[in-house]
C-alpha cells in the first residue's frame, strides 16, 4: 500500500535549525520524508529538477526560505503539487520580507503558507493535507488535536 | 464514486465579491462547494457547528475575513481537515492584519494562507490538495498549467 | 456584598511572564482573580466554556495573547462582559501581528485592546472599569493616580 | 435612578462622520451622551476641564483622535474613569500613526482601544462596562448579540 | 547680557540614559539647560505647569518619550516656544510607535522631531534654532561642522 | 530693523500644492520667504548654491520632498541654520520614504522634521523658531494659539 | 560595430503601463530594446529559457513585476547578466511585498532594484551600466544630466 | 590594458564591517577597489568631490550608509556612473529606513539598490556590471554562479 511521502526542500543551511520542528512533527506521525538544501537563486537547475521530479516522489513539498524567499513559489512554478511555504525570520525588516514573498503569489500558483518559522505547523498542515488520501492519518490528527487540548 | 466537495465560508456579506474568483475557479476544475457567512466574532456558535460537522460534508474548508480576521483560525480549531485562509484587504492597514491574523497561526493548528484578496489561489490550492484523493483533479492541474503557460 | 472578580486567561505558559504584572497590580488594588491557561486555537472547547461561564464568575476578562492572538475576540465573542485584549510581543513582526490581531475586531464585537505587553495597564483599567459597579475602587485608582503622580 | 450617560470628544471636527456610527449605536442601547470636539494640542484647557469634569458628568469617555492621537491619552492623564480611544484613519501611514499613539499607552494609565475608525465598536464596548452598573444594558446587549447571531 | 537656557524633559527615568548624548553635546556648545523626569500621562499636572512656566526660563524645550509619545506634543500644546521630539526606542513596534506619536501633529501645534534615540542631534538642533538669537552659538555650530568634517 | 525671511524648496513642482498652506501660514504671521525648486537628486549643484547662500539670506529653511527625501539634509550638510523637513506623501509606501528619508538622520546634522504633508505646522514651528529673534512673532503666535482655542 | 540591446521582462501585461516609462527613456537614449511578457511562476519554462539565451541577445535584463515578484530574481538566477528590478506597486500592502521580493535578494545573486514603479530610472540605471560599453552613451547620459539641471 | 576599478566608500567606519564582505568579493574577482569614509551629511564637501573625480577614477562606485542613507544617491547626483547603494541595518526601524532612503530615488537619478547589509551581492552586482567592459570578468562570473551551484 502507498505510504506518504513528503520533500522538505530549503534554501540554505543556515534554514536547517528552523525545519528541525518540522522533521519532528513529520516522524510523530509516521509521515517519511527527505530533506534537501537548494536555493532558488544559487543552484535554480537543481530546483527545477526536483520540482519537476517530485510529482513521481512526493505527495507534497514543504519549502522554506528567508529574505527575498522565492524558493516556495518556484517549485510551485513546476508542480501541481501542493506547496506549503514557511518564511524564514532575518534581522533586517524581522521576516515581514520572507512572509510577503512567500504569500503573496500572484493567480493560478499558490503556496501554502504557514507562519514566520512555523515549521511544525508546515508538518501538521501537511498531515491535514495527506489525511485526505491516507485516512489513517486523519486518526493521527485527531489524537494530535485531543494531546493538545489535554497538554 | 465519491466527489470533492468544498466548503467556502467568509465572515461578512462584504468578502464576497472576492470570493467569486474563488467560486469561477472550483466550477472551472469541477469542484462542487458550497457557501456560507458567518462570523467568528458575530456568529461563533454557528461557525462551530460549521466546523464541527465539516468532516461529514467537505473534504477541506476556504475560510476568507478581514482585520483581526480571525475565522480561518477558528474553524481550524474544531477540525483537522485543512484550512484554507484569504485575507481580505482593508483600508486601514492595507491589509496587513487580516494577514497577519491569519499566517501567524500558533504551532498545532496552521491555516494554509494565500495572499490578500487571492480567492482564485484559494481554489486552486484547494485543487491541489484534493487531487492527492481525486487524481482526475491531477489532470485537470496540469491542463490548468499547460493553459496558464500558452495564455 | 458582592466583590470584583476578574478572569484572567492567555494562550500559552509562556504568556505567564508577561502576565505577573497584571496579577500585581490586581493584588494591590485588591481585586480578585483567577488565571487560566487556554488556546482560542488549541483548547477551544476549554475556552468557549469559559467564556460561557463567565457572565456568572467574573465582572471582566483579560485576555492574553500572540501572533495571530484570536484569544480575546473569540472570548468577546461568547461574552457580553468586556474583554480586555493584551497583545503579546514576539520576534517575528514585532508584536505588530498581535497588536493588529486583537485591536482590529469587526463591528459588534469590541476587545478593549492596551499597549503590546501592556499587563500592569489591563489591570489598571479593569480597575477603572469595575470602579463603576464597586465604588470603593474609585478611590484606589484616585490614590494610585497620586501616588503615580508623586513617585 | 442614576441613568449610564457618556461624554464623546474629538480631536476635530473631520471626524464627526466615524463618530456617527458610535452615536447611532448608543442610541440603540438607550444610553445618553453629549458630543464634544476640543484637541489636546489645539485646545489642551479645554479637554483639561473637560476630563476633570467628567468624574462628575460621565461614567465613562469615548476619545477619537487621528495622527498623533494624544487626546484619549491625555484625557485618560486626568480620570480614573474608563477611556475608550478610537484611532481614526488618515492617508499618510494608513492609521498605523493614530493606533500606536492611542494603544501604546505606558504603565498606569490605560487607553481601551478599539478599531481604527471603529466606532460603533467604542459604543458596544461602553455599553458592556455600563452593564456592570446598569443591569438592564445586559439585557440589551444579550438582545444585540442574539440580533447579530439571526442576521 | 542674556544667556541660552534649555528645558530638557523625557517621559520616564528609563530615558536618562538616551539623553546623556544631549546633556553632553549641550555642554560642549556651552548651553545651560536642565533636566526634568515628568510624564503628560502619569504626572500631567506637572506637565502643564512646566510647559506654561517654561516661557519664563527656556529658550526651547526638548521632549523626550516612547511608546505613545504624547509628552512633545502636550507640551507644544501649552507654549509657543519651539518643542524638540525625541522618539525613544522600544522593542515593540521598534520604535514606530513613539516616531508617529511624535512627528504626526496636528496642524497648527508642530514638534521638532528629531531621529529614533536621537538625543545628539536634539542638542544640535537646539544649538542652531538658539543661534538665531545668540550669536556667539552660530560659530560654535561652524567649529562643530568644521570638526565633523575633519573627523 | 532686521525681519525674518525664510526660504521655502521642495524637490519637484508636484510639492508645490503641498505648500500652499505653508506659504498660506507664513503670510499670516508676517514672516517673509521665497520659494524655490530644485532637487538635491537632479539639481544638486543648485541645491548646494542654495544652501551654503542661505545664511545670508535666510533665518532658517523649510525643505520638503517625497521618496528618498534626501533634499532637507543635503540642505543641513551645507549650513548651520535650521533646516525644517517636511516629507511628501506618495502612493508606494505611503509616505514612509519621505518620513524615514527625512527624519533619522544621523548624529549631527539634524533635520526638525514635521508630519507628512505637514506644510502648516513647517510655518508654526518656522515663527515659533524665528521669535526667539523677532519678539513681536512671539505675540503673533500667542495670538495664533489663541485663535486655535477659540475656533 | 556592436549596438547595446536590452531585454525587458514582465510578469503581467497588467504591468506594461508602468513600463511604458522605462521604454520612452531608452528610446531618447537610443538604446535598443525588445519587450516581452512571461511569468515567473506561470511560465517558469519560457523565463527559463528567457534567461539562458539573455547572454548572446542582450546587455542586460530590466525586469518588472508586482506582488511576490520572483520574476527579476529568477532571471538573475540563470544568467551573469546585470538584472534591473522594477516593483510593481499593487493596493495591497502599498507595493512593499514586491519591493522586499526583489531587492532582498540571497548573498551570490543580486538583482539592481529601482523605486517602486520606477521604470524610467531603470532605462537611466541600463544607459549608465551600457555606458561602461557603449561610451557614446556617456555624452547622452551627461547631457540628460544636464537637461534635468536646466529643466 | 585598462583593469576595472571600483570605488566603495560608507557614510560611517561603523559600516566597515558590513563592507567587509564587499571587499572579499571583489578580491575573489580580481577587481581593484579603494575604500572611503565620507558622509553626505557630515562632509558632504569631500562626498561630492569624491563623485565628480569619480568619471576618471572608477568604473562605478558601491555605497553604502544607514539610517537617513543619502550617500548613494548623492552620489549619484554629481555621476553618471552606475551607483551601487547598500543599506545598512540599524535596531531603529529595522533597516527600513535604510532601504527606502536609498532604494525610493526620483525619476532621472537611480541607485542600483542590494538588500539590507547585502555587500557581498553589491559586488557581485559591480562584477556583472563591469563584465560588460571586461569580458574576462565574465568567465570568473561563470565560475562563481558554477561554484554556488557546486557548493
Amino acid at each position: 500500500m502507498a505510504k506518504p511521502k513528503i520533500g522538505i526542500i530549503c534554501g540554505s543551511k543556515s534554514d536547517l535549525p528552523v525545519l528541525a520542528k518540522a522533521e519532528a512533527q513529520l516522524k510523530e506521525f509516521g509521515i517519511a520524508y527527505d530533506l534537501t538544501v537548494a536555493s532558488a537563486h544559487r543552484t535554480p537547475k537543481q530546483v527545477e529538477q526536483y520540482a519537476k521530479a517530485a510529482e513521481k516522489k512526493y505527495d507534497l513539498i514543504i519549502a522554506a526560505a528567508g529574505m527575498a524567499a522565492a524558493l516556495p513559489g518556484v517549485i510551485a512554478a513546476h508542480t501541481h503539487l501542493p506547496v506549503i511555504g514557511i518564511p524564514i525570520h532575518s534581522p533586517g525588516l524581522s521576516g515581514h520580507d520572507a512572509l510577503f514573498s512567500i504569500v503573496q503569489m500572484p493567480p493560478g500558483v499558490p503556496v501554502a503558507t504557514v507562519a514566520i518559522d512555523g515549521a511544525k505547523n508546515a508538518a501538521v498542515l501537511a498531515a491535514q493535507i495527506l489525511a485526505l488520501k491516507y485516512p489513517e492519518l486523519a486518526d493521527r490528527l485527531k489524537n494530535f488535536k485531543q494531546g493538545m487540548a489535554e497538554a
